[in-house]
């Protein structure tokens, strides 16, 4: 079989994509996710332009990659500059990747008039950075910038560039459609033109301003090249890089070129779609393959036909690529897949039991209101609980009350002094009351705190437990503030992790639903 | 100049999108839009499936269109029934359109598994179909369905069938990759193959289910098709169709190919946006040529490259699809394009005044504590005011205080009583004071509220502003609750759109800085 090498880049360009501003751990948690996709590169950073991501690759090195290297991404050295002073290729190397990913020019327009070099000190900053990045031990890949433009220019001009970068040890040569101006027959027939001059492995770098980069990888990938670059979610500056969750399965599928490790491709929606919860961006419904409604069939006559034809209305078996087949009028898709998880808690469960149904009725009711519970499967299973006679409830909140109180200082140019948000709570266990107070950062973390410390007098597991993440959706937008949220807590014990969720007008009170469904959690767990 | 002719099917097939459902109203408004752009058919229901649409098409003729010609779509007649008794031909009568768009069978398989009807069948209800409607003086628009796979399995059969609608009087034979499943490549074989078989215009209706609908639908114009359907979004079942504001700018501006009357290529922009509303989906930034995003740029080293040279980043200039570049604010932006933001609050500002300097030192800092301007430009002007000496404090708040209480009702089996959120709030204006009360749906809603309500006695104008937009994102997940927030808040006064943002530990307080920077963005611009 004849593979694709992909690497990834939501952590250089993707994160270019307008909206999106990754922490710390949001990287470390992507680099994580690309791994166990299995992806051959995770370009993670750019340390030249920013000084911080040298403290991510060094807290990166730790993650034990099973899959992927990691990349540091940068430019060739400035003009003028010896190699060896240049302190972007000195970031490179501080990055301590075992590939740094350089790029250079590859238009004669922009040599001129945007770096003000000659056509030859140009070919001398390509071949140095490349060199003096081998001695150091990198494996060098180039990123040849805005290449079809710069072959369209001057073909002969544009080779020397790669040329350059080959004979100095670049390991792949990515011909990069920069500015996403190019179609995918120019790019074949390019590819095609460069791989018969020149004996290097050559990748493919596109962008979809014109809603072709899928289509432009393909082309380059049928005319040669064997390494491809995007972004899980499509995600990237402008209109976005390659949609890589579109274009591997089109490859595995329908192209037989293995780009995953064995067995991975069925688990390329569920990891998209937490790449796109950690970036906080909504994936489009229609995304290929992996969106939400890409296996949604509305019309009856279609339904209809699926179910005499498979192949008639879809073009692959959705559960090759991890994603589900979903009618929106007649509810049918979904209750296999509810038997199937509910598997461990009810077991030899089959789906067309009635407490399936059940479930499957109440799950659309909930949807319709704003839940999801993908990904919150610790709620899911305390609704499955309540609805088959297996929940019991150790406790309940009596009252709470949370305040946020700001006093402006008026002595100190009304400096502000805002107090911390303050909880009290009432609880009930059997027939006992307790009552307990905290501060916290934000009102929702005072809740917690109170909650926990009421209740660890009865339940003192709960001491182990804390919360390790919380995210805040805003569901329908067009109300503003009186929009439904929705609030997605992870919680820890330190040796499992689990997600719980919430939905309200009011932040508090769903983040209230999503705290209790944790600690419930939680005491079922202890208890089996 | 060798033009296209453009049939948009939002009304038909972007209607089977999920989460689509037009009103009569709608209809009729996204009717006269396309008109507007200058389509050459709208294809607007299928009165054979929903008896709803001859109301629509009875209405629709009132309408006078400039450009466009409306069709009702429908499938050919049933096996077994003559033409003129069929219900689903006799509806497309009714819509008294003067074309009407049938669908028909081409692949052996479905005939025989779908329709159960021999292939000889097949083809006589093709042809019957086409004559009956031509006979009643309409013309005929022909979409081949699963035209490629039909092709794939027996390109002989797939032949015959569209000559059958074509000497029946077919004008248009549309070939169509029914479930997405085709790759550019063999679309335009296939097509050229068709093109070469039969003296007729052809026509491509592709989907996206592998993300290259726009992609082959190009593949099948340059092989000699002069027809192309789409939606003007790319909304549509599944996946969706080929978006039609992704393709027509790439074929007007780039391959010469005119799909629209003179003069309305710079008015797409504007137009999807409108459809998009009525339809009321959120459109993706990165969509191409038309979305919120497609011209912003982020990384410094690119604003910089564009402001030298145009064409270094953009492959189009924005104002000939009627959209606009943007530079996004960042820490990766770069002081060109801090310079570039700034140029209407102070005029002939360069990327080396002190000012700039100060203002991207700010900027950094600002962005280390989880700020992000990017998208909140009204926020952005404020803190370039504070910077450069253009700023006034029209308030101040004093006090707040906001509480979100619960009470679990013990009789009713613990069902809740959640209060509204109830805020209470001081300000000072001038030497004087005012206090006010609201509840609302959460706690920023009851906040927002009572601000408003005492800030309105002494800016009236107030009174207009109303959140249109309110988004939550926590910035480090990984302390949970106590993580920081950053809330970006949308208003709007009915004319202008601005957007703020503000952060905390605290999403309350985050809240409160986002809104008293959208109330003063407000007051400055009414000032000036």
């Amino acid at each position: 079989m004849n593979s694709i090498e992909i690497l990834d880049t939501t952590l250089r360009d993707g994160a270019q994509g307008e909206g999106i501003s990754f922490s710390f751990h949001d990287k470390l948690a992507i680099t994580g996710l690309l791994d166990e996709l299995g992806v051959a590169f995770i370009e993670a950073g750019n340390p030249g332009s920013n000084p911080k991501d040298i403290e991510f690759f060094r807290e990166a090195k730790k993650l034990r990659l099973q899959n992927a290297r990691l990349c540091a991404f940068g430019s060739t050295r400035k003009k003028g500059i010896a190699a060896k002073d240049d302190a972007n290729l000195q970031s490179l190397l501080a990055a301590e990747t075992a590939v740094a990913v350089i790029f250079g020019k590859t238009s004669r327009l922009h040599v001129e008039s945007v770096l003000k070099a000659s056509t030859q000190e140009n070919l001398d900053m390509i071949a140095e950075s490349a060199a003096f990045l081998r001695e150091a031990g990198r494996e060098v890949i180039y990123d040849a910038e805005h290449f079809f433009d710069g072959w369209k220019e001057d073909s002969a001009y544009a080779l020397q560039t790669l040329r350059s970068a080959l004979e100095a040890g670049a390991s792949r040569l990515v011909l990069c459609d920069t500015n996403g101006g190019s179609f995918p027959w120019e790019i074949e027939s390019i590819t095609r033109a460069v791989a018969a001059a020149l004996p290097a492995p050559l990748g493919i770098h596109a962008h979809n301003d014109m809603g072709l980069a899928v289509s432009c990888s393909l082309a380059a990938l049928q005319a040669g090249a064997v390494h491809a670059q995007g972004t899980l979610t499509g995600a990237g500056e402008r209109c976005g890089n390659t949609c890589l969750a579109a274009l591997i399965p089109s490859l595995e599928l329908k192209l037989g070129r293995r780009c995953l490790p064995p067995g991975k491709l069925s688990r390329i929606t569920e990891l998209t779609r937490k790449a796109a919860e950690i970036s906080n961006i909504t994936l489009p419904g229609g995304l290929p393959y992996i969106g939400a409604s890409a296996f949604a069939h509305k019309a009856g006559m279609h339904a209809d036909a699926i179910i005499k034809t498979r192949a008639s209305f879809e073009h692959i078996d959705p559960a090759l690529v991890g994603n589900g087949r979903h009618f929106l009028i007649s509810e049918m898709g979904g209750r296999s897949a509810i038997a199937e998880r509910l598997r461990s808690l009810l077991p030899g469960v089959t789906r067309d039991a009635p407490v399936i149904a059940r479930l499957s009725r109440r799950l659309k009711e909930l949807e319709a209101e704003g839940w999801q519970f993908e990904g919150a499967e610790a709620s899911f299973e305390i609704l499955a609980r309540k609805l088959s006679g297996r929940y019991e409830s150790f406790f309940s909140i009596l009252t709470y009350r949370v305040a946020s109180e700001f006093y402006a200082g008026l002595e100190e140019a009304l400096k502000p002094r805002i107090y911390p948000a303050n909880a009290w709570v009432k609880v009930l266990v059997g027939s006992e009351e307790e009552i307990a107070a905290a501060e916290g950062d934000g009102p929702v973390n005072a809740l917690d705190q109170a909650l926990r410390r009421a209740l660890s007098r009865f339940f003192p597991v709960l001491r182990e437990v804390r919360l390790d993440d919380y995210k805040v959706r805003v569901i329908n937008g067009s109300d503003a503030t009186a929009a439904k949220v929705r609030v997605l807590i992870e919680s820890t014990d330190g040796c499992t992790t689990w997600t719980t969720v919430g939905v309200s007008t009011d932040v508090i009170d769903a983040s209230r639903k999503a705290l209790v469904d944790s600690i419930e959690y939680k005491l079922f767990k202890r208890k089996e």
